[in-house]
């Protein structure tokens, strides 16, 4: 195990295993929720979503919302993402439970990408 | 939770906290060990290291070797990767325990990038 938390986060890199929780805030500061899981393309090494996750209780009937990475934005003073969305935009964002884990297909992320201003290429 | 591990690993994308246990294989098709996790840039999304685990017992006495992400290429049908380094290279690079995790600083980081014959920018 390690030492600290800090030993995963020092220097810009953070642990696969310890990404879950990261806050995910506004533009206002407000907090949205956090961050369940990066899914990340095992050719490419590169995270296409953050998984925004909120509601539930001890993560029980949490919803999850696939965030494209092109809208977060890393800030190291709160120490988690920024983005531009409010909770009504958010609200009718595509979303699921654990029972209904999409399998990120292509449609699914064209779908995704869509409701945030994207192009899916 | 999820329906079956194939909800997290189609499509190209794979969840972060499923990353652990995929196979690294050389040249040859010989298993090295398996990822131990990811080490993520958290502002860009981009996976700089996969963490080679290899040794010890359930995980105890492990090594674990920060591997670049260039110098691995994924097999979708192996299911893992695969890097043109044999055991002999492996056994002098870069590695620690569990006692002893590096914080990545840019000493660390160009030291295991120069034993793999990269620069670090």
């Amino acid at each position: 195990m390690p030492e600290t938390t800090d030993t995963y986060e020092t220097h810009d890199l953070i642990s696969s295993d310890r990404v879950e929780g990261t806050v995910v805030y506004n533009l206002q500061g407000e907090r949205l929720g956090t961050i369940s899981r990066f899914m990340v393309n095992k050719r490419t090494g590169k995270a296409q979503y953050a998984v925004l996750q909120f509601g539930g209780l001890l993560g029980l009937g949490s919803d999850y919302y696939p965030l494209p990475w092109q809208i977060l934005t890393y800030d190291p003073t709160q120490g988690g993402y920024v983005v531009n969305i409010n909770p009504e935009q958010l609200e009718n964002a595509p979303h699921y439970s654990d029972a209904d884990t999409p399998t990120y297909d292509n449609d699914y992320n064209w779908r995704v990408y869509s409701h945030y201003g994207l192009t899916y290429a």
